[in-house]
């Protein structure tokens, strides 16, 4: 089997309290395809310009991902971020956009794209995600993010595209400001009326929780002493998560399986924010991957000891 | 065993989007109380005024919390707190403060509360909370709760006085405030180099996190449909978390103890917040109580399947 991914590639300029990257391989697309390669094979589509070189391709191939998709556009230049993150790492200031080649960015899915058993739509237009949506020709397993902008200018583009995926993966924030609902449960239940049987709130720090027709599943984050760059957490926890269903059949997706593969994306999530940009998930073993995942069963299961109540 | 709680009575004006209540039971001491007497003997200790009356004993005694502490003061009148919550739960404004008999308050610990095992010191001035400590005879696990108003105010106080306990419990805000670093695992660090071994942030609607000399354990908060009253959600987990310790002898209060013990504290808070004020624990059944505990931890448990992972 195999997962594709349409998002962007980008070159992110980012500094922290703990230092700095004037120009280092970003994008959703880019940390997504990371994640989830430890998983299955992965197809990326996106627009680099010409700036996007050998070293940028080898980061993604060496991990086996497919970058034949990878639209690269003469003459113009690859998406580009800036943003400084304070001492407490959940502010976030962004101080340059450029998107360049991603401006005109018309997703078009090479036959193996097309065939693939998974479908990942990352952060980028509801129009064009629901275009690639159609233009995929896959049954599987379509998991879509998206963002406050969208929400914000494009939202009945976006519910409508909500009602083709089987799950939405939103921050916290942005599925309150999407289904102007408060309570999570009440939140994802609007979701679910729009479409998808999954829905997953990332919770930067505190974790992610999921509600599927079998109901709630709850992760906190993987807690680290160290912090350096919160840029891709959100990418990777998807890759992850999404990974991890694509490596298995579409009848053995329940619940349960879903809750594993929230453990995959939390773990792969809290490695990603321990260096600057890619830099730690593209050397990161899968033993390093599978012990995380044991820790993190370990720091979250209490053992079943029923007490005598005293009343 | 037996537990006694230092803290506030109060009646309690609250507002929300479901509903209000113009006078009401309350206080941190009463919360606690309440939560705590599932497991163990409470004693509770605070001041109140003549409008205290048979009905307000009744909700304590009716679950078997021995009063003779409560300090009545003729001619005052009880600690009053009215606030009012925005559609978004997290969003409190307070509208009025009456410290009432509660501004003279000089605890003043009996025979009987002085020999319990187990001491809760709720949120009051530190200098009168490290005066209880001092009072108090017992041996075994004292917890405290803080503010941001005594951090703000009295902070060197307030770290002598945690020097003296075995648990710090405070929302994570205000960990992060007391220690001035926003990272939990470095804050947890700070605090237990003044003296706790444990340390407890509590998340609101994201759960709580702990963290003693056997590492870290976490978990999300019981998801709600129907949040009513979010007042004394943190007294009813640390009366949940603490009474649950108090239940078990000092040489059993490990690590996976204190994991148990949160999972009670997360129920309690639960219930706690589903009506206004105690209306809900005040009702609350063992079974009740005990079949939340176990959804929690089927809501929290993924399944150990090792993946043969692809790379």
């Amino acid at each position: 089997m195999s997962v594709t991914v349409v998002g962007s590639i980008a070159f992110d300029a980012v500094k922290t309290p703990f230092g700095e990257r004037e120009k280092m391989l970003g994008g959703s697309a880019v940390h997504f395809s990371l994640a989830a390669s430890f998983f299955d094979d992965v197809l990326v589509v996106g627009p680099v310009g010409d700036d996007f070189g050998p070293d940028e391709y080898e980061v993604l191939e060496g991990r086996g991902i497919e970058t034949a998709d990878i639209e690269r556009v003469p003459g113009g230049r690859t998406f580009f971020w800036k943003g400084e993150y304070g001492w407490d790492l959940n502010d976030r200031e962004t101080l340059d956009t450029q998107l360049n080649v991603f401006a005109d960015f018309e997703p078009k899915l090479s036959a193996a794209s097309r065939a693939s058993d998974v479908l990942f739509l990352a952060n980028i237009q509801p129009d064009l995600q629901r275009e690639v949506r159609a233009q995929w020709g896959g049954t599987g397993f379509v998991a879509l993010d998206s963002m406050n902008l969208w929400i914000e200018t494009a939202r009945d583009s976006l519910i409508e595209t909500i009602g083709g995926v089987d799950c939405l993966m939103l921050n916290d924030a942005e599925l309150r400001q999407l289904t102007r609902e408060p309570n999570l449960v009440l939140a994802a239940r609007q979701v679910r009326e729009w479409g998808p049987s999954v829905v997953v709130a990332k919770r930067g720090e505190y974790g992610a929780a999921m509600i599927t027709d079998e109901g709630f599943f709850g992760l906190p984050a993987f807690p680290l002493e160290t912090v350096v760059d919160p840029t891709g957490a959100g990418d990777s926890f998807a890759g992850g998560f999404v990974g991890y269903v694509a490596a298995h059949p579409n009848d053995e997706r329940d619940h349960a399986l879903l809750s594993r593969a929230m453990a995959y994306g939390t773990a792969l999530a809290s490695y990603n924010v321990e260096e600057f940009g890619v830099e730690r998930v593209a050397r990161l073993t899968s033993d390093e991957l599978a012990d995380r995942v044991a820790e993190l069963q370990r720091i979250t299961r209490f053992d079943e000891q029923p007490i005598v109540l005293r009343h």
